[in-house]
This record gives C-alpha cells, sequence and structure tokens, in this order.
C-alpha cells in the first residue's frame, strides 16, 4: 500500500487555554474509500511521539511501513476495502523535523511575528488535537465514524472523541490505554521525561531556533522515553541474561567512561530520533497528555469500547486501564478486553498488535 | 535506642580493578553486644542512596531514626538483646556530605595528590564494599556472622557475602533483591538515571570540586530515582485519583511553567537529597550495581536465604528475585520466600519492612 501525506489547512483554532491559532497546517494520510452516506471512516489517532503514518509506505523503497501497517490495509484487521481510514498528524508534533510530518508548534512562524512561537508557542490538549481531527473530518465529508482506534496518547484521543462528539463516533479501540484520566504518578513520570531537556544550557528558555538546539537533553529525554516504553523481556531477547559490554576492549570494571552494549543501543536510537525531533514539542505533547481526563464527562459518552492493555506494559500499567474499564462499565457502558500477551513492554502496543488482529476485526464488524 | 557513628580506618584495600585504595576510612555503627565466641554478629548492608544508619537515633531530639529501625532493636525482629549488629558505609557513599557519614570516595582526599579523587577515582565494586566490612567484622572481633541482611543494594552485598565468604555467614536476608545478576534492563536504568547528571555543564567531567557543582542535574538525577522507587499506589495516597496543581493560582493549562503538586513534591524531595549527595559517587555507585553479579559463583555458597520481593515493585521487579530464587533452588541451596503487600513500589523494602519482621525473626531462630 503506496500512502501520501496530504496538508489540511485550518484557518483558525480556538484552544483549550483560550488562545486561537491561527492558518494551523496539519499532515495527514487517508487509506480506502469514502463511501457515498460518509459514514464508513475509521480514525486512527497516533501515540506520544507518532505521527500521521499509521500505515502503508510512501513508497516501494521505503525500507518501514507506519505503526499499525500490521492491522491496517486491503483484507487485515482493519480493512481499507470496506472503510475510510484517516489519520492526523498532532499539533506539537515531537517530530517537528520529520520529512512527512506537517504540523503546526513551537517551530512553526507565528503569522503574528513572522518568527517561530518558541516558548510563547500555547498549552495544547489532547481536545484540541480531536477538534483539528473533527474539522479535518468535516472537509473530507466524514459524516459519522465507525471508530476511532489509537494507542497510548492515541487512545486518550479516542476516549475524548467518545466524551467530545458522543454523536459522531459508534467504537472506541483504547490500546495500551491510561484509563479515562492520567494518574499523579503518570504525570510525575512525564515531568521526569522533560527534566533532561531543560537541563540542557542550549535549552534556553525554549528560544533556541535559529542557533544551537539543546541535543543534548533531547537525547537524554529520548533515551529515557524508549527506555520506558520497554520492558525486561525485550532486554534480556536483544543483550542476553547479563550486560555485555558495548566494545570488547573496554571493561566497565576499568573505567566509569567504559558502557554497556544496551546503554550504547538506547543512547544511539535516542540520537537518531533526536534528529528530528524538538525539544518544545516534548514539552507540549506531555502537558497535553498531563491535562487529560474524560472522568468528568462519561454520562456524554455513547460509544461502545474495545481495551487492550499489554501486560508487560511498565509505562501506562494495565491496572489504569483496569480502572477506566469499570468506571465505564459502572456508567452502564460496553467495554470489550483483550490483553495483549508479550514481553515488550508499553511498545507491544506497537509491536505485537497484530496479536490483537481478531479482537479489532470482530469489535468493528459486530453490531 | 541511642547511636553513634565509628571511623573504621583501613591503611590499604585492593580493589576488583586492579587499583589499591590507601588510608581508607568508613563510618559504621553496631546496636548490641558482642558474645565471647563472636558469633553472634547480624550485618546490615545499605542500599543505593542509603548510609550505614540502619536504626536508632543519634540523639533523643533525632525526627527520624534508622531506616530499618522498624526491625532492629532490643525485642526487634532483629533482637540487640542477642545479637551484635554491624553496619557500615559503602566506599563511594552517595552521601557524601552528610554530617553522619563516613565514606572514601570521589570527594576524598588522595593522599598521592592531597586534592579530591574526583574523575581520578576509580571504579568500586559490591565486592569491594563487602571486603571493607569483612576487614570491620575481623578488626570487632566478629568470627562469624550470623546473617547478613540488606534492602536492594543492600541485598547484593549480602549475596556478594555468600559467595566471597561462605565459611563466614549461615544466612543472607535479600529484601527487594534484584536476583543474582544485574539484568540489562537494570542496567540501563541506571545509565538512564545517571544521564541528567553529566549533561549538568557544572559536571565537568567530574572535576568541579571547590567550584560550582552540579546541582541542576545531581537533582535532575535525584527526582528520577526517587520517582522510580515510587509506584502508583504511593501517588494515589498522597496526591489524589487526578493530578492536583502545585499552586492553586497557577493553572497547568495556561503555561507550560505551572507544575502539578507531585511534581512539585518530588522536585523539592530531590533538592533536599542533592544538598547531601555528590554527584561523582552517584557514578560509581550506578557502576557498582552494574557490575554485581554472584551467577558464577553460586556452587560456593554454603548459606540458607531468605528473599523479600515486594509485589509493587516498578524498579526491581519482582521477576527478577524469582530468578535467582530458582539458580539458588536448583543449585540445591535452601531459600525461602516472603512477598512484601504494598502499594508503595521498591521503597516498601524500606518503609513496609515491619511487615517482614515475623519471617525475618522466624529466619534468625530457625537451625
Amino acid at each position: 500500500m503506496i500512502v501520501q501525506k496530504q496538508t489540511f489547512p485550518l484557518s483558525s483554532l480556538q484552544l483549550a487555554c483560550g488562545r486561537t491559532l491561527h492558518d494551523v497546517r496539519i499532515g495527514y494520510e487517508t487509506y480506502g474509500t469514502l463511501n457515498a452516506a460518509g459514514d464508513n471512516a475509521i480514525l486512527i489517532t497516533h501515540y506520544f511521539s507518532g505521527t500521521s503514518h499509521a500505515a502503508g509506505r510512501f513508497s516501494e523503497a521505503d525500507v518501514e511501513p507506519g505503526y499499525w501497517d500490521a492491522i491496517i490495509g486491503p483484507g487485515k484487521a482493519i480493512d481499507t476495502d470496506r472503510y475510510f481510514v484517516i489519520s492526523a498528524d498532532s499539533l506539537a508534533n515531537v517530530n517537528a523535523k520529520m520529512k512527512h510530518v506537517v504540523t503546526t508548534g513551537p517551530a512553526s512562524i507565528d503569522p503574528q511575528t513572522q518568527k517561530p512561537y518558541a516558548s510563547s508557542f500555547p498549552v495544547v490538549t489532547i481536545g484540541d488535537f480531536v477538534d483539528v481531527q473533527k474539522a479535518l473530518c468535516d472537509a473530507l465529508g466524514v459524516k459519522h465514524l465507525h471508530a476511532v482506534a489509537g494507542p497510548s496518547m492515541g487512545a486518550m484521543q479516542a476516549l475524548e472523541w467518545a466524551a467530545r462528539y458522543p454523536a459522531m463516533l459508534d467504537r472506541v479501540i483504547a490500546v495500551v490505554p491510561p484509563g479515562l484520566y492520567i494518574e499523579p504518578y503518570l504525570s510525575a513520570m512525564l515531568d521526569v521525561w522533560c527534566s533532561p531537556l531543560v537541563l540542557d544550557s542550549d535549552f534556553a528558555g525554549g528560544d533556541y531556533y535559529g542557533r544551537a538546539e539543546p541535543v543534548r537533553g533531547l537525547v537524554a529525554t529520548l533515551k529515557l522515553i524508549t527506555f520506558m516504553a520497554l520492558h525486561h523481556g525485550w532486554a534480556r531477547r536483544f543483550f542476553g541474561a547479563q550486560p555485555r559490554w558495548a566494545d570488547d576492549t573496554r571493561d566497565p570494571l576499568q573505567s566509569i567512561e567504559h558502557r554497556y552494549a544496551i546503554d550504547a543501543t538506547l543512547t544511539e536510537v535516542a540520537r537518531d530520533r533526536a534528529r528530528v525531533a524538538d525539544a518544545n514539542s516534548i514539552l507540549r505533547i506531555a502537558r497535553a497528555v498531563q491535562l487529560f481526563s474524560v472522568r468528568d464527562r462519561i454520562a456524554d459518552m455513547r460509544a461502545r469500547f474495545l481495551f487492550i492493555p499489554a501486560e508487560s506494559d511498565l509505562l501506562i500499567l494495565p491496572a489504569y486501564a483496569e480502572r477506566g474499564i469499570s468506571e465505564l462499565r459502572a456508567a452502564g457502558l460496553s467495554v470489550e478486553t483483550f490483553l495483549l500477551k508479550g514481553d515488550g513492554g508499553h511498545l507491544d502496543g506497537l509491536q505485537q498488535i497484530a496479536r490483537a488482529a481478531d479482537p479489532i476485526r470482530g469489535f468493528l464488524t459486530s453490531s
């Protein structure tokens, strides 16, 4: 499946914080065809450091497909022969420098000053992301969403849809989800993630565009995020039972500068991610997640839910999803559940999603 | 119980890395009385950021007793009417600036240069810590250890004792222990902890003594360590189900500078800890933990074991202890277990240790 990034322009967007963003531009992808009634659409919402590239390849030469390619495509669980699938980049997308990402965030030019927003970019919320998606759906002629589905922060957006536009959607698929709000512990984790960033002297309070960027802080933060999304099962599979040296000639017993292989690998992964990431955007996305809560709006919801936590998740613990499930059921809402088996941690919400293909297919086709 | 810090001088110590430390000084405390045979001693080994202050108070006015005061004292599980209890500060103790800590580490004066060791301080190991403790036991007239007991890094030292001086001890009590070696995932966690430290420009490669110290990096690292030793159950108990603002007049929706209460609390705790901590020492202790392994020396062990993991531990997962228990039992060694119930995470190894009082007492008095 060859896919194409398109750009959705929105002349103005009223944000939850009270400010208005002008000349918003957001990247999106669609797979499949919208029917005449405009009601066969499924919206895919992405995770913290994700993008709208949920499935397919940009060209035949592309090595990696989109993150949920295992379940989105012709004949797959989210069947593009049957559904019109839409996916959009978030506001303040973490990967602001990625080739195929289009986002309005701190690195964007503020039309009022003709300079990057930088530290002046407002706090944005999951609700704001959803409002952009709603405007995109309207522009595409989508009248009704068969489902909204996403992993992690994507699950938060799907739950926000259920609270914000209850008449517009039938189903929510919440993968590695937090429940109906952010636990204080998870909120603290997001602050801890951001600490290295703001510690980098190049961060300069967020006003670093056109100067040296806070690359070392960004690498440390992305290393921390990557680490916490994983699990000891993953580590053992790739690095064995006991830590291996990063370099056979540099014994960690001889110098604290000598590293272990797992640390070297995580650092390398973080460096790769840092090349396309923006520090200010990470701070905005972290805050958007911290502010997430649909707990006081359960009474508005009409959708049916499928919750898919991952058993080895050390970041968004399955216990959080269990609380959300109980709260929805207590309000009389229908919640099906499927536990993702695996030892890959939070990332199993992406890497092992094929294991949930049948429950997802069944949930989408049931009435 | 009023206790007193004493200093143990050791003229030289051969380290695992091959170097020799001269004029080593280590703080220690003892509780109870050594019997004539010198065989009623119990050694308590401390955790990553712990000290030799395991029990009692330095004066009547002391607000907090030592960390395991709930189980060490007259008539308690580790009964000082019966046992002679010893506890010593580690080499490169994290709390190098704490009033009652005596340690030889990076902040100490190198007798060869008359300047702080700083970045030249060698890598030290759990085995080196144990060798200092063995020399201290010899100096005190201790012929035999009834038990060695400790939480977390203390459990590693207790296990190292069983491998290194098998004829010298009868019992090991390993609380919130990692098993017989450090998992790659845990090794990576220690590197992640240290990232903010080395990012602080005041760190200066570790040669910061007599100059501005890397306080901001130290605070970020200690915040991360504190956070990861806790659990969402703790967070809910103290901060409620949903995150509270740090300041009622500063809505997190209005600025990313506005914080949540849990973040403000963790930052305050980290600042307090940073006042007495030393950055270089954290790097040395992290490496000592990374190097821990007794896996290849199980055949040398003779002790009986009591393993006490904590069910809500997100830092040293109970799964690690389970692997260690299986490996010891497979080698024909006796391992009893007790699971610490609670929702306080890794810190339950300190804060809920009273729940293990009966199993510990039983283990110590059984033959």
